[in-house]
């Protein structure tokens, strides 16, 4: 069976989400950053990264947010996840994923894991009070640019839109109002009524 | 015919040398960062994200390093540049590309693009001081976890290949001595050799 390393409020949540999505089998193993569960011998032979998610397969261990929700999205074909017979729908996909694990998801970061890239308390308090700026950049692009509506890519529910949740829920405690952009902010709604949203995070109520 | 929005020294070097390498026809349009040509309204008309690479298609423009490989691999099969029919194999590929993304990447960029993440000069020149150690970090991990030999994904060569020759490249600028990398540095001796890797690079020298 599939086994999926989590930690609430991470960027795990859009994987869980597209497992309850494709109607697999999984088991959660949580991981406790406030433990620091994610640095511990153990884990690092998962994941030498020290982050989540990791998805354990019968294959390996696959990481990085837009390598496993493409799996799941070849895994798992009838759920209709991703458009995999037409190259160009599918690089566009990817394309936003790589957006959101490589500019947005960097961005939000610098809020509270600053210390990757700088020593001094100064420089981190700097990176701190500059994320409401990026991250409202960020939103802006995808409402403007990339957004297709009704979902990300259009009409059909793809692996992007629970991405695209995860950060949405990160955006309050950026600093940023997502009532700022109407489209998110329904886009945002719809998904939190959806089972597979409900489902994904109800442990953490 | 598909067009490649260029500029030399930056990531968008992994996409042309993965054109050279499926045999595509393609013309290349130079982008001059000297000249701030990213940001001008022509530009961002291309990619609002005012960055290079951007692929233009007769679908429209695909941007994202790891998406325009994807997309290049899927649309030369017989170049043979990633494991098409093998989901777990295909997003094996994918992690290595979107940590090189959204991790190497973004270590580089904190050397000469910290203003977007930070404002002060003094946060500047602190994270430009941290480049080397984080770019020598995940070089390790790199060499120790996931490069296969002899190309990065095992035995056959795939898009991943110029994609982290494209990093080897920056290592001597990000203050890092590739000969610490004994597994990199032959990797990236060995694409330097390559034809496709001299053609990508021609008109730089």
């Amino acid at each position: 069976m599939l086994k999926l390393y989590f930690t609430p409020g991470t960027c795990a949540l859009a994987s869980r989400i597209a497992l309850e999505d494709a109607g697999a089998e999984y088991e959660i193993a949580l991981v406790d950053f406030s433990k620091g569960e994610q640095r511990t011998p153990d884990y690092l032979k998962v994941n030498p990264k020290g982050r989540v998610p990791a998805l354990v397969t019968d294959r390996g261990t696959l990481t990085e947010t837009p390598a496993i929700l493409l799996y799941i999205a070849q895994m798992f074909p009838a759920a209709n996840l991703a458009p995999l017979e037409d190259a160009f729908a599918l690089a566009e996909l990817q394309a936003f994923n790589s957006y959101i694990a490589s500019t947005v998801h960097v961005n939000h970061a610098h809020g509270r894991r600053g210390a990757r890239w700088a020593d001094e308390q100064s420089s981190l308090d700097d990176m701190k009070a500059k994320v409401s700026e990026t991250m409202a950049a960020s939103m802006q692009l995808i409402e403007r640019d990339f957004f297709e509506g009704p979902w990300v890519m259009g009409e059909q529910y793809t692996v992007a839109d629970p991405y695209l949740f995860t950060i949405e829920s990160w955006l309050k405690g950026d600093g940023v109002d997502i009532a700022d952009f109407p489209i998110l902010k329904d886009h945002f709604d719809r998904m939190s009524a959806r089972a597979s949203v409900q489902q994904a995070t109800a442990d953490l109520h």
